[in-house]
């Protein structure tokens, strides 16, 4: 075992459970509750006590003996190892349905993730107000860019468009793509793309629902 | 070890997987291409050769020596596990930006998820047609459930009104529900709600980017 350094890399599925972590610390600081016990998060995140002690340790977060977590400092070092403990700039590529409603959904400046602007080719979106940000032609936005460093791009046009805006974006330096266009883009060198898939959940959600029907119909079924 | 039964759980990580291979057979199928190697799917998938193959053999999918995958008959095979061969008849809760969004997105009409009724309480939403369906009244969702039964009611209510909502539909008889609240709810018995909590892959972004800067700054540190 090597010992363990400050910016080891977190494994995978850990650093999948950091969000919920962080929302469910959210909700419990916002409730006025400053301890929480392993024992107690376990249940709430359905994992088990052991798991929930595994995971706060290795990222710094122990608990003290008879009190548990402080709610706030946790939180405070996850958001810290996912570096939301600051604004996020982002834009937004295409101001169709999918495009407005990322620069309206209000889960996301609690987070700390503002929209500044919005980009589209359509004549009539553009000069139109979203929310807080304005819809601006897409021949702004090297322009825009230039003047506006952003950390993440949201991208939202259609099948169509995405991969050569997703280039575009990547020539003008963004690092990080929030992408719902639902397709498979290629990443430009230097991008990091992040994939949403919004049917991904709903095929999952029809599986769950199949597969608890089937479970219901043949009670007594051994686990895989 | 047991042995294996037609409707055996599905492992969770791999039914995780299941609508990622689907899209990814979508794809190729589209394309026209009518065969896949397990060593092809692997790369498109970042999976390894032999976790391809022991995914897919354990849901019947059995590649051919020197021919690899049927592309069409293994996207069949997936569809049917999520029960998503099928017409899905979808309703949305709240007619804000999300709610209209899921109702306008592509996406979902291609796989088979059609939203056929939108519900809101603001008069200035009813009555209006967003794409293909229409805005009624709450008041008209007891009702309008009789007469048409759905498969998936979506949740995109504010947070204040979505418990209430959420215990409303389950008394309804509404087995899933997919949740764009960002908010714990408790789902009522018999109701499956899967929660897509959208700010929690925006700062899953947020940490990979950041882990990036830090790796890129420290090259030579070993994986924990």
């Amino acid at each position: 075992m090597s010992v363990r350094r400050k910016y080891d890399r977190i494994p995978d599925p850990m650093s999948r459970r950091l969000p919920a972590y962080y929302r469910m610390l959210q909700e419990l600081e916002a409730a006025g509750q400053t301890d929480i016990s392993s024992l107690e998060l376990a249940r709430m995140m359905n994992l088990t006590d052991s798991q929930i002690r595994h995971d706060l340790s290795s990222f710094g977060g122990f608990g003290r003996r008879g009190l548990g977590y402080n709610v706030s400092l946790l939180k405070k070092s996850i958001g810290d190892i996912m570096d939301i403990n600051r604004k996020h700039r982002l834009i937004v590529i295409g101001a169709g349905n999918i495009g407005r409603a990322v620069a309206m959904y209000a889960g996301f400046r609690e987070a700390g993730f503002e929209v500044e602007a919005l980009f589209d080719v359509d004549p009539q979106r553009i000069g139109v107000a979203i929310g807080q940000a304005q819809v601006y032609s897409m021949e702004e936005l090297e322009q825009y860019l230039k003047n506006n460093p952003v950390d993440i791009a949201v991208l939202a046009t259609p099948v169509s468009q995405a991969q050569k805006v997703l280039d575009i974006l990547g020539a003008l330096g963004v690092t990080g793509v929030w992408n719902f266009v639902p397709a498979t883009l290629n990443a430009p060198e230097g991008t990091i793309v992040f994939n949403v898939h919004l049917a991904d959940s709903l095929m999952a959600l029809s599986f769950r629902m199949h597969e608890k029907v089937v479970v219901e119909k043949n009670e007594g079924w051994t686990e895989a």
